[in-house]
């Protein structure tokens, strides 16, 4: 058994399931039939034919798997077994069908069905984000850029953006679920020479699937590319939400905690966020799949059979992985613990250092070079972190400044309310709600 | 000078005219002025300092980098200079925006003219593609399957297939250019702390975007990758055309030529497909940009800069690669040389073997159990090709065959133009004509 | 079940053992063990420790797993289910160790261990080609560029520079062997706070592994990624036999054929070398493993975790793919279809245009510019193959040639045997023969 | 002029000069005349050829892009311009070679300088990181691994562990090096039909390179492949030294800066380490370069053109900014400013909780089971972070503990010289001194 130490971990019921040997003969058992009561409806074959089939068809993975060692074609084991079970009337399963009429429009079955759960998973980590931001709409924390302290923003403002980044991976993913509801079934070199287009057309409705305009053996595989790129955009987003916990649960920095974190075999004082790291490890794995994704598509000819495998192994791997990144991140971000006042104490800390903008622009305002004000800022700011005091008195103590001005002008500077002032209006935007700048009016910058 | 030996062969104006640091700069100024004008019209800097800024603004690249060398950051030395040819009005510059205010707004205003010219480029290779796929569109040749000749199918619907594809980079890259047209100038950690979301709007309006609805210091990366992945699906599709060029244009096969092969320098016979080959190499180069570019979408909390250098290689790369690309292949695809003649006669030198399928099914309809008619027509067509025969002859010459099949029946497998019957179809759905196929009726299969 | 669909399809034996829990629970078992006796040894430990563990150690997968639930450390859970199992004494366990000193030192175990089955593969895949390209090595065969004619070269050429290739791929995997035949027994951060140097070494040594230099609380990943790269370099070495494979088994070259080509389910003629290009689509696979390999190297401080799932996913995963591409692309090469004869045919078919290089030369000797005689050439040639004639005709008739080229050096240009008389140099240099070109002596170009 | 925005930012002499347009055509004329040379010992050309060659040849690049775009081949135009300067003599010149002889060639022969100006930079990294390692050998900093405190380790043992790994990599890229320092004269498809072996020995030999033991008509990609790996893992070593400085340069830890941080265009008070966050991102692209290396190995018989445009563009682009990170990366490694006052107050800071391993094992080795003394010093490490109190103190007061340890066994535990007291055994490993820990001797763990 290869798999325990492996992708088992990370597989998650029901995407699972839609990866297994099992399902993928129910497919394959689903297209076929769908196609011969086409052919059937259309009078094409004799009446009774898919009763006939649907009847005897029982499947028997074992004995598949030993016709196809002896035959070497999985799809061909496949008819062989089923024919064995249903008699005579098992000639007409595949009738004017090529492999990969089957493989493909079964595969993308599973694909819609399993973008839907990966779209569904998206959707409540969307619930929980958009939580998570309201709560913590107005709660004041360090804005860091470099990993430097910058100005300061709101925690909720933090979660709202990766809110905003998922209704794009929703939409993603959605365009990409609607671009793979396609199936073939035109033949081997897609002519419908034995298949006519009218029974394509009605087979694949009745699958919930529209036919592919135009297809050689196989459709097109940018279609795939594109579930992909899907998949690593979800992806990405998780790896950037996990890395934010894990810059936050820095001993250091201690803003938030991962709801359950890990200790150690050798120090038991530990508490690591170790979802959030092993969240950051399978986004590697999923962007990794772009690559080859891409090159399945130009093939030779009709098709070439090169892509076969890769899908094999990429797809129940990457909607697995996802599947997975999108469950847990949605348990990290309802669990996760969230210090407000520890964010708070830390904009404390910083002694106002990060309201120079405010400084420089007030400066800049009274008529001072911006050069030269920004020279003066960052001297009196240098000034303040050396000498561990508050920005705004060493700004008060300086004669320029106090010449520019004042008292209330530097007051306003200093004013964390007045900083977050607009938070609402991203918050409006995203959310929907009214944006209620508006209101505000005033001078704003 | 680096480009020579490098992507100066492939730049093509006007693409490359975007990417230079004149170009650069000239962005940065018309978003710092929209930006300046917001604020005047909204009365938060004084009234005419948008004119006198405008008026005063001279770039000189020389004085910029030499600032740059001293202060080390390329916007702040972009500032300096201005200010120096402005004077004291110059102060009003940069008002209440941080540098990736102009840089993300900048670059995101050259990205959508950057795709509007891979997107008209798109729109003619899409002309050319659906010209040759018409002119062709009946032209017999043997599909492929695997580098084996299968069923026959027509070199227009070789070229349809291309035809849809691009629909569907065409898409993608509309999409990614609606996902990328934001800007942001809510200031250094996306509060709008110094520079007011109205501003923002009516500058962002002006320049032809919409605001992004949250950001942090920057506008989020994943719509960035988004632009490479249409990109690298543009880049694909290329690439399967030019596979197909060179396959068809083999030595043994001989059915298309490039419209200028290259000779080689030491073999004065060789007519070598290069241009097709160069289009495959580059294919290579536009989809490794997936990874960085999705590496770059989780920075450290508000940003860190290492997404920085990777964007000022990776943009001008892959536009200027895939303008190229689609270029040429447009020239490639108007310029082929197309011989119907030989893709006819290899049809014929096939003698018929490709219409196993057609021999397989009428021995099924008239009641053979479909693994034994398997078995019994490779063996027929093993002979066939062992003896050099024509396939229907063989199979005529066959006493289970003659039992089975009337001379009627047996001829009609064997009949090129009813394997090609439906290929209306595919045309008709994908450019949109009358599908006609219910026209045709009849017993199709 | 996850893998059916997946990877077990191309996982043999011995490998995929290797890469089981239980066999990831043996080999940390194996790693406490000895760094228990070491410490015992040294007299870190009390007298006996060692022995009381080993008797007492028994494995139980599902209780460790059952503990992993409650406990959300999978080395912990072991830990403690050996403890129940032990008694008082396991105590002793993991005495002084981290975590990362049992997983990176046993991870380090298992790659040495799947790198030996490897390079055992190669070495087997190397007889094959070896005897290969001995038994063609005088068949000649059309070289072919740009898949234009070329000049010629044999068959065994071709395949020795495969066996070339593999030497280097040898090397490689031989050096990433090295490199990482090395464990860490330092404790929580690299120190040997609480596990003395000499320990590590002693344990070290006893399975088989050189202590690491200097660690942090992991092995450096540059050396895991290291081995990925040698893989993936093997990867891309089946690949190129597969690709020439799969082109010289087109329909229109037929020149080899894969032992045991595959049907088609539609089409009963069909004979397709699916195994190689199922080998082309795995190496995909492989590269893309680079990627991530890379990123896991660089991570926060003494370490982070990002790198585990990802080395959970991609080892098992790029072992098993090279273990099955090497087992399967020797039984490729000790299998495939060459027919000599075709290939001679094809040389006859091109009617001497191949030599149009002679030629060119011919004329240069004998006076005449080099880029007239380029133009002079094409022209005969393109004439020759226009008109379908013998190029050595066409040329004779030319006045020019005439003048220029006596009968004799004219006769030259179309000797066959004369055109291959070097190929023993590369067998000598590659295989070890003596090179035997001195013999040849004369007039060499 | 593209390339400002891009690549000339990273581009320094003098790699840079190695990937001009003069530059390749002075490698080409220097392969030409080698293998002249090399006929003319050999008596393959009349005596004096090579003086006339060498004499008449003047490289003309306008003259040499004047004809590439009349003949669309670049070798070809570059012998047809020189043998416009040489006259008649001038037709000796490629006499019995191929394009891909003399670009191969020439390509090896930059690929060895560029290497040799790697590993010069290498090898001054090293330096440098030697020296820092050794100034910070004892400075005491806190050990952290997922991000959070662990036990205590030494600036210098992190320092060591990056010198360590370059070693690793400065040997891949000498074997590189010696993988690539091989040329091939052997002509249209490698059989050496018109240039005879002994003289491509001869030539290449002038070169200081070695033949190629066989190839196709090109040398096999896969040595190429293995220069872009060596090369991305020089980029990954610059990224983990890259990423410690950022981490380490946050504001909440202030442990060690860059030397010239930058500052920002709105906040006065910044000093970020953006020379570290642009070599992490510039690591993105090196390894993305490793994908398509291995899509060009596999070619098309005796080869296509494919891998020609991936590698113009990869090559210099490797080079240049692996040799601009390096180099970056050595300033950034002498220029880093390192605060040890505040490592060292930064240990105070976590009031001994980082020993709690320590306390784990004195608890088992006087007879706790492990399972339990982990559950107990996990419970009194948290009462110490919650309650703010030394853990040392807090452990005392623990009855149990008091039960088991004596005082002077529970001071050992919270001895930091104590735990550091093994860190000359990695300095010793890595720098080649005495390892000195046999001196310690004593009671170890």
């Amino acid at each position: 058994m290869l798999s325990p130490v492996m992708l088992d971990r990370y597989a998650l019921p029901p995407m699972k399931d839609l990866w297994t040997l099992d399902a993928q003969y129910q497919g394959w058992l689903a297209v076929e039939l769908a196609a011969l009561r086409a052919l059937e409806e259309l009078g094409h074959v004799p009446s009774g034919a898919t009763q006939a089939v649907r009847a005897g068809a029982k499947i028997d993975s074992g004995r598949i798997q030993t016709l196809e060692q002896e035959v070497g074609h999985d799809l061909v084991a496949f008819l062989w077994a089923l024919e064995e079970e249903i008699g005579p009337e098992g000639r007409w399963l595949h009738f004017g069908l090529t492999s990969s009429d089957v493989k493909d429009t079964a595969l993308a079955l599973t694909l819609v069905q399993a973008l839907d759960l990966v779209i569904g998973k998206a959707s409540r980590l969307g619930e929980a984000l958009g939580e998570l931001a309201q709560r913590h709409r107005e709660a004041p924390i360090l804005g860091r850029t470099h990993g430097r302290w910058a100005e300061p923003t709101t925690f909720g403002l933090k979660v709202l953006a990766w809110y905003d980044e998922l209704k794009r991976v929703a939409d993603r993913l959605r365009r990409a679920r609607e671009g793979i509801a396609v199936g073939k079934l035109s033949g081997a070199v897609g002519t419908y020479a034995y298949f006519p287009p009218e029974a394509e057309e009605r087979a694949l409705t009745s699958l919930g699937l529209r036919p592919c305009p135009v297809a050689t053996q196989v459709i097109a595989r940018d279609r795939h590319a594109e579930v992909l790129f899907a998949l690593a955009s979800a992806a990405s987003l998780v790896e950037k939400i996990a890395l934010e916990v894990r810059h936050l649960s820095r001993s250091e920095v201690g803003e938030v905690e991962e709801g359950r974190p890990e200790g150690s075999s050798a120090m038991p004082h530990k508490r690591n966020p170790i979802l959030s790291e092993r969240l950051t490890g399978l986004a590697r794995l999923v962007r990794a799949s772009l690559g080859p994704a891409l090159e399945d598509n130009a093939l030779w000819h009709e098709r070439d059979m090169s892509h076969s495998s890769v899908e094999r192994v990429l797809f129940p791997q990457c909607f697995t992985l996802v599947d997975y990144m999108l469950d847990r991140a949605e348990g990290l971000v309802r669990g996760l613990k969230v210090f407000p006042d520890r964010m708070l104490a830390r904009v404390a800390e910083a002694r106002g250092v990060p309201f120079s903008e405010g400084l420089l622009l007030a400066l800049v305002r009274n008529g001072m070079a911006r050069r030269e004000a920004h020279g003066l800022v960052a001297r009196l700011s240098a000034q303040a972190e050396r000498e561990s005091r508050d920005f705004a008195e060493v700004a008060r103590d300086d004669p320029e400044v106090r010449t520019r001005l004042s008292r209330e002008e530097l007051d306003a500077v200093f004013d964390l309310r007045r900083a977050l002032r607009h938070v609402d209006v991203p918050f409006g935007r995203v959310l929907g709600e009214e944006a209620g700048y508006n209101a505000h009016g005033g001078h704003d910058a």
